[in-house]
């Protein structure tokens, strides 16, 4: 019987933010390949019946190739395995899981992907930074701090007032990203958030400037470097809701009593 | 006691893509709060015990503005309940949670981001497009048909080469998008790929070209249109892999054997 490859996205590093689909298939799994950034958190958490392979290309096997990693996934679902190879985050964003499929497409091993919350989204949702806030920015871009400096950023002059940019795997380059970025026509004061090591018990969030950004230190990976007015002091300016929110606070307060509540969906269906 | 507010990503559809945080408050929420886009497959497995109220804006209370929104959250919060804010995909990506969240800190209500598998890394993983694929993209740019459409993609010449694009909420604009990227210099001939209702029953991907796009009718929402040399023909060029796997068949089956198995984790730690 072959086997089956699952890329599975492992979420930023909370196990809580595995999907329940990731869960699963991680409890069948007869062999886990993971990278150097899944968190020790969720290697905790993985069955004892399974193989674990750490097989990261800098704390994991010395001078494991991307092509030794797709033989060694088709050469175990050959054997009749069922593998995940779980990526930090999700599969299909900075993950090489590009060429992970070619191979095993060349090879006809069945496979799945399982999609996983980017580390952007966890660093988002720990720092209460909306990425697109529509009084703010209406896009959002992610780059690896790799392609960001040299000629990444410096094109982006025109569009950088209602861009946000996060910046993957910063790592220790803050000075040069800040005069990338400044370079690019990114003001000095607008505001940037290094967030490392999300959603883990070792999270930490700093809030800075462009201009003050390369006096940070570098951050432990995984982290990741927000840049765009979204990543501001949350509240700014008075919002037109506080203001009609009081006015409105009698019919809101009905609305919140009596507002029909839809139980058409056949609902109950928990496991 | 006061209540607390989630806001919660539902992922793309898929109840198995939730988080298995977003799925543990969804089961102790007294209020589900939810969009229009969240699938009926999700709502179906809501509690029965919860009050599931639609705030889409489309299908759901005819007429709630944004504003009536956050102060029924409020409203909710200081009637002491747990209100979930259930949206599609990742709620800090085009979900107005920038709002939300400045409603609830003027409240002084306490409340939670549940990241979530954005709608664009559902569809990536169902149409198996690793969307900063290495050898055609270094970056990816998120925005909706509304910006795209306009002045958002005109500026993106120089940059389109090694750039994917995913445009949320295509709608029925198919002509305009297709005529914009054209206009952005984003060639007839670069594929797309359009998904409709990712990762549920009624899941649909069309692949076709930037020039073929006019031709393609208005999919059902929730989609999302990839564009970009990622989005292509999977095998295209024989790759590196190919050629030397079979070089290292030998070496590589005794990797898979012997490799060393990392046990330190103290693993075991399943519920």
């Amino acid at each position: 019987m072959p086997g089956k490859v699952y890329l599975v996205g492992a979420g930023p590093g909370d196990p809580e933010l595995l999907t329940r689909k990731a869960w699963r298939v991680l409890q069948t799994a007869d062999v886990v390949l993971h990278d150097d950034l899944v968190s020790e958190e969720i290697l905790r958490v993985l069955p004892l019946a399974a193989q674990v392979v750490n097989v990261g290309k800098r704390c994991g096997a010395k001078g494991i190739s991307q092509i030794e990693i797709n033989a060694l996934m088709v050469s175990l679902a050959r054997q009749g395995k069922l593998v995940a190879r779980l990526k930090n985050g999700d599969p299909l964003l900075f993950g090489r899981a590009g060429e992970e499929m070619d191979a095993l497409r060349q090879a006809e091993i069945e496979f799945e992907v399982v999609p996983g919350v980017t580390s952007a989204l966890g660093a988002a949702a720990s720092a209460r930074i909306s990425l697109t806030d529509r009084r703010h920015a209406s896009r959002v871009v992610f780059v690896t701090a790799h392609r960001a400096a040299g000629t990444g950023l410096t094109n982006e002059r025109h569009v950088a007032a209602d861009t946000t940019y996060v910046i993957y795997m910063p790592g220790n380059r803050n000075a040069e990203l800040a005069e990338e970025l400044q370079a690019a026509g990114i003001g000095a004061e607008i505001p940037c958030v290094v967030i490392s090591r999300a959603t883990t018990k070792d999270e930490t969030i700093f809030r800075t400037t462009v201009g003050k950004l390369a006096q940070l230190p570098g951050a432990v990976a995984p982290s990741l470097l927000v840049v765009g007015s979204v990543a501001g002091v949350p509240i700014g300016e008075e919002t037109e809701n506080e203001v009609l929110s009081k006015e409105f606070r009698s019919q809101i307060l009905s609305l919140a009593m009596e507002h029909p509540i839809h139980n058409s969906y056949g609902r109950g269906g928990v496991e």
